[in-house]
Formats: structure tokens, C-alpha cells, sequence
């Protein structure tokens, strides 16, 4: 289908939302800026946003076949995405297959060290709080969700994890951990916003080589090489050939 | 029974553990030591042991009486009760009806704001990591806790909320919150530790008035005198004339 813009709805850190001529339809455009710590750290990541979505549309695709519903519909163009408008609930999960980042910290385990179950987490997506830590009980009273949606984005979360997670391994790319969020359309919860190398921890399996936004976050280098070489292995670096010749460099 | 303290297993912040001379019984006795902010803050409220260990007592007589085990067997002395010796699970548990202290902070919420439902809160209960929140996914990944143990657990921790919220509401007292911790007796999960204006907030109904740790906590004064009125208000204060003749100026 022909979906026309009509109005930038909102703007954020990796990401604009535009309304269309449809009105359950909105258009993502995914950006170059990278934020970290909360929005401190500022930078460019040249072709993220191309990068992020081919990425999550593919992931989301492989989601969707395995009957886990979501936003999306159909991409536009190199950075610009088709979705469902949702309503979003203002919960972030997080998945951890490894201990990584704030976990380490929080609970004092080494980074690496192989958790005996999977950890989800909710956290409360609001900026002026610093997404504070919550639990199921913390978005009942505050009225975030419902019992039903919170058991529904459990499991959703969950069966995302061992899909992507088994789907990675075959090109030897570690799940460490990744961020999901979730919406209401027309009264169901179905997956939102992006699952990309911003939004996940992907560590090579032989070399243990971060190849995500840890490297902008601590400064490794080679950040744009490393978005690159998800492309790659996912397959879709001949893809952005048709889009952009200039990642290519030719 | 004629319980014989053997030795000291363990000074805390509040209470001393002792060996007897059964080794499924441990003597608890309550100091008048307190402390606030990860220890930090430090102090003593005259008294306060033999309070405690008055009112712990009687919560958790009532709790037995509600079909919550609990570790209580027999009062020894004014500060000192023999209670069933359980391999503490390392996780505090805080059950909450209105906001207060370190939850409106985190979530942005007035104190004294109701909330809709009650919230019950995880905390690892580790001194060098500072107590940090935790959920069920961390618990079981930690493998501090079953998922059985878990649900036993929460089961009993709102249950011990409805029990007591009703019975101080005959008394003009509002439970704001409290924390719970737990302990494995014999392949049961039983309440443990203590139930006090330590481990509780107790706001009067009428004038909101704090009669419990938070007086130390935030220097209101009247430290001694609060604890003494949720003895009256239990109608525990003749009790302690029994041990206590000073308390009362005789
Ligand atoms: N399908 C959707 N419908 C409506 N809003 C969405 C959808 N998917 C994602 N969003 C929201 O669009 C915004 C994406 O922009 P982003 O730069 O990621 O924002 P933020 O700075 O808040 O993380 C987010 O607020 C996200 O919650
Ligand atoms: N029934 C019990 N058996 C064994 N240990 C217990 C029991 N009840 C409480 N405890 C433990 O005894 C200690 C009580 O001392 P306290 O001063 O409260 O310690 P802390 O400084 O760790 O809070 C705590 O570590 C508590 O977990
Ligand atoms: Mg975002
Ligand atoms: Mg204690």
C-alpha cells in the first residue's frame, strides 16, 4: 500500500514517528543519533538507522511467523518503516541470557557469567525517573497494564527470546540480552518499536567480539563496523546494496 | 521448655542470634541499636528491644492464629524469644498499601499517596550490594529461592497484609508497609525474624502521625514515646510492667 505522511507525531532519540493518511498506521524513521547513560552521551553512528531497520524488520518478520504478533507492515524505504499504530505501554522488558551492562553491577556478577534461568525485567519508561526498576505489582497499582498484558508480555517475551536467541546461534551470534516494548492495538498486545544492535547485546560466540552499542557506549571503536557485521550476518548487507550504494562505497 | 543458650552464632544491626541446647531452636535477642541508610546512620532508642520483641511476638501469635507458620515458639525474657532456628532465605520482602520512603522517590509518587493495589517488593538482601530490588527471574537465576518457595512466599506475605492492616485499623493504625523475611524449617517456608515499628510503618489513622522507625530515620523526635504508644495501642504495656518495672518510672 501507498502510505502518504501527514505530520511528525514525535520525535525521539533514535527515531521519528510520523502519522499517515491512515490512521492506524504510522511511519517509523529510524535516525543516526546514539544516546547512552540516560540520554548523557551523544553521538552518530553513521548508517545505524539504515542498519536498525533492516534488522528489526527481518527480526519482526521471523517473529511473526512464529506467531508472535507485531506492528509490523511493510518497510518504505532504507530508513522508514510502515507500522501499526499502537499505544504504548510505558513499560520496557528486558531479556538477559548473560549478565551484562547494569546487571553486574546491581547483583555483583561477572560480566559473561551465564545465568541459570533467563531474567526479565520491567522498567518504568519514563525519562525524569531514569526508567526506574519496577515489577508486576508496581504496574498494576500505578495502572500501567493489566494482569491479562502483563502475563501476555511474559510470555511474548520469552518465546522472542528462545526465537532469536536459537535463530542467532546458527550465525554464531551470542543473545546476550535485548529491550522490548510492547502496545495495544485494537485491543491486543503486540510487539512495538525495535529489536536492533541499539536495543540488544550481540557477542560473537567464538571471539566474544561486542558487536552492538556497547561500542559507542564504552568508546571500543569500530562501531559502525560492528552494525555492519550484524547486516552481514543476518544476510542483509546485499539488500542495502539496492537502497545505498554509498555504504558499499561505490 | 527450658531453652539453654550455648553461644552467640550472630550479632546483627538490631538482634543477637544464639545456639541453645536443641539444635532446631535459636534464642533471638533484641537490641536497643539502631540504624538507618545501610547503616550509616546510627543511634540508640531506649527500650526499643524490649518493644520489638513484645510486638513481634504478638503479630506473630496472631499470624499463627491465621494459619501463617511462622519461627515463634515461647518468650524467654523481656528481650529474648526461642524461636524454630530456619535457614534464612536471603530476600526481603516489602509489602506496601500507601507510598512511603524509598518508593516515592523511585516512582515519583507523593507520600501517603493510596495505592490502588497493594505492591509487594523483592530485595537480595546483601549488605555489599546495598539490597538491591529484585524480582522472581533474579531469585530463581540466583537460585536464592524456588519457584514454589516464591509462590509461598507472595501467598503469605498479602496474606499477613490483609491479617494485620485489619487488626491495627481497630486500634487507629494505618500499615503503611513493612518487610518480611522468610526461612526454610524442616522443608516448610515459615515467617521469620521480627514485625515491628523497626520493620513496619505505622501511621495514626486520624492525625497521620508516624509511630514507628521513621522518627529516627528523619529526626522527628519522640523516637521512644512512638514505640511506646504502638505498645498501647496492642494493649502490650501492662505486659512489659511484668519485666519492666523502669519503663514505667516505678
Ligand atoms: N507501533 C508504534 N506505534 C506508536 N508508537 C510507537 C510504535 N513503536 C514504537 N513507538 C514509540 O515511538 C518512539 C520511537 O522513538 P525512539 O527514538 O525510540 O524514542 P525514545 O527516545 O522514547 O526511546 C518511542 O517512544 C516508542 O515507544
Ligand atoms: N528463625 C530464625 N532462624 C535463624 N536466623 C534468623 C531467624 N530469624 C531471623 N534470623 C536472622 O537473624 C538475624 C537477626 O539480626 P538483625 O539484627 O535483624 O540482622 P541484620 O543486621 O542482618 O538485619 C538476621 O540476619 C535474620 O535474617
Ligand atoms: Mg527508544
Ligand atoms: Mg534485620
Amino acid at each position: 500500500m501507498n502510505y502518504v505522511i501527514t505530520k511528525l507525531l514525535y520525535e525521539g532519540k533514535a527515531k521519528k514517528v510520523y502519522e499517515t493518511n491512515c490512521q492506524d498506521v504510522v511511519v517509523i524513521e529510524y535516525k543516526d543519533d546514539a544516546t547512552a547513560f540516560d540520554g548523557t552521551k551523544r553521538g552518530i553512528i553513521n548508517n545505524k538507522g539504515i542498519v536498525n531497520n533492516l534488522v528489526s524488520n527481518y527480526f519482526f518478520k521471523i517473529l511473526e511467523s512464529n506467531k508472535i504478533p507485531t506492528h509490523f507492515i511493510e518497510q518504505i524505504d532504507e530508513r522508514k518503516t510502515a507500522v501499526k499504530k499502537v499505544q504504548i505501554i510505558p513499560v520496557e522488558v528486558i531479556v538477559r541470557n548473560i549478565a551484562a551492562g547494569s546487571l553486574c553491577k546491581r547483583l555483583g556478577l561477572e560480566e559473561g557469567a551465564i545465568l541459570k534461568r533467563p531474567i526479565l525485567e520491567f522498567c518504568y519508561k519514563n525519562d525524569a525517573l531514569r526508567d526506574p526498576q519496577v515489577n508486576q505489582y508496581h504496574i498494576l497499582a500505578l495502572e500501567l497494564a493489566t494482569e491479562d498484558e502483563i502475563k501476555k508480555i511474559e510470555e511474548y517475551s520469552f518465546k522472542i527470546n528462545d526465537v532469536l536467541r536459537n535463530y542467532l546461534k546458527q550465525v554464531n551470534i551470542d543473545l546476550i540480552d535485548f529491550k522490548l516494548e510492547f502496545g495495544r492495538y485494537k485491543g491486543e498486545i503486540i510487539l512495538a518499536d525495535e529489536i536492533s544492535p541499539d536495543t540488544c547485546r550481540f557477542w560473537d560466540v567464538a571471539t566474544k567480539e561486542k558487536l552492538d552499542k556497547d561500542r559507542f557506549r564504552r568508546d571500543l571503536g569500530n562501531v559502525e563496523e560492528a552494525y555492519m557485521e550484524i547486516l552481514r550476518r543476518l544476510g542483509l548487507d546485499k539488500k542495502v546494496n539496492k537502497f545505498n550504494s554509498e555504504l558499499k562505497g561505490e
